[in-house]
């Protein structure tokens, strides 16, 4: 009765969120309105842009804005080691290494059964196929986990 | 190098969520990009939507989208008691016990100095106002700590 609906559909919207239930969903709602309107306003535009203009690399399958992302399109990478990750925050840690100069593959996410990830829901056809076009070594950068 | 601006931006926005880092922002952000693009339009036009319809109902500074709420235009509610809750969540809770039928007055958070909420950040002049108005008697429901 006493909550508007445009902040119920809200509180709605913000459970989308990973590890959001309906507590910090409410909690994040009130914060925005009262504290915070400029915050998300500038939230609303960043997922808008972001939907619209990210997309995955063609070759290394990397979140990209362009066809190919900068790194696959980059002459002074080293063309004959292609490693394979689980996650773009585990290609940022290997390049913050510095000690790897060769080509990736990203496969945004890992087999997981129970999360309903199964081998048809990973890339693994466009990474043979991309392996074969490089007919590169091929290394296994995955976490040491049974998913991996 | 790697991470497209607008998804670098996307993360940057999540930052504003009350409890999120770095880290929760980086995972909310490939979580959407990845898997939940309509997840990620519905937050996007709700969070619009809401920072533009929700304000402050004139008379007991709930959240509403009308000038005054449902709950003080009302006419079976009591008028000769007025109780003051923190949050919006506390007054839900209140309606949920169904013991109380007088009308509230929502102060939107608590004395906080360490946040830098004092006495001039919280509407005491429009719930002493409101108070007049009504002549009531006035209920402290505030939680029990120092703050409240």
């Amino acid at each position: 009765m006493s909550t508007p609906s445009s902040l119920e559909d809200l509180i709605g919207a913000l459970r989308c969120l990973p590890g959001v239930g309906p507590k910090s969903a409410q909690r994040m709602a009130y914060h925005l309105l009262q504290r915070d309107k400029q915050g998300a306003m500038h939230l609303s535009r960043s997922l808008d842009h972001a939907v619209n203009t990210v997309k995955h690399c063609s070759k290394c399958n990397n979140f990209s804005e362009a066809e190919v992302c900068s790194m696959c399109s980059s002459s002074r990478r080293e063309t004959n080691l292609l490693c394979v990750v689980e996650m773009p925050a585990d290609l940022l840690m290997m390049e913050q290494a510095q000690c790897y100069r060769g080509m990736y593959f990203v496969l945004m996410g890992r087999l997981s059964p129970l999360d309903g990830v199964g081998a048809s829901e990973l890339p693994l056809a466009r990474l043979q196929r991309r392996a074969q076009e490089l007919s590169c070594e091929v290394i296994l950068a995955t976490n040491f986990t049974v998913e991996g």
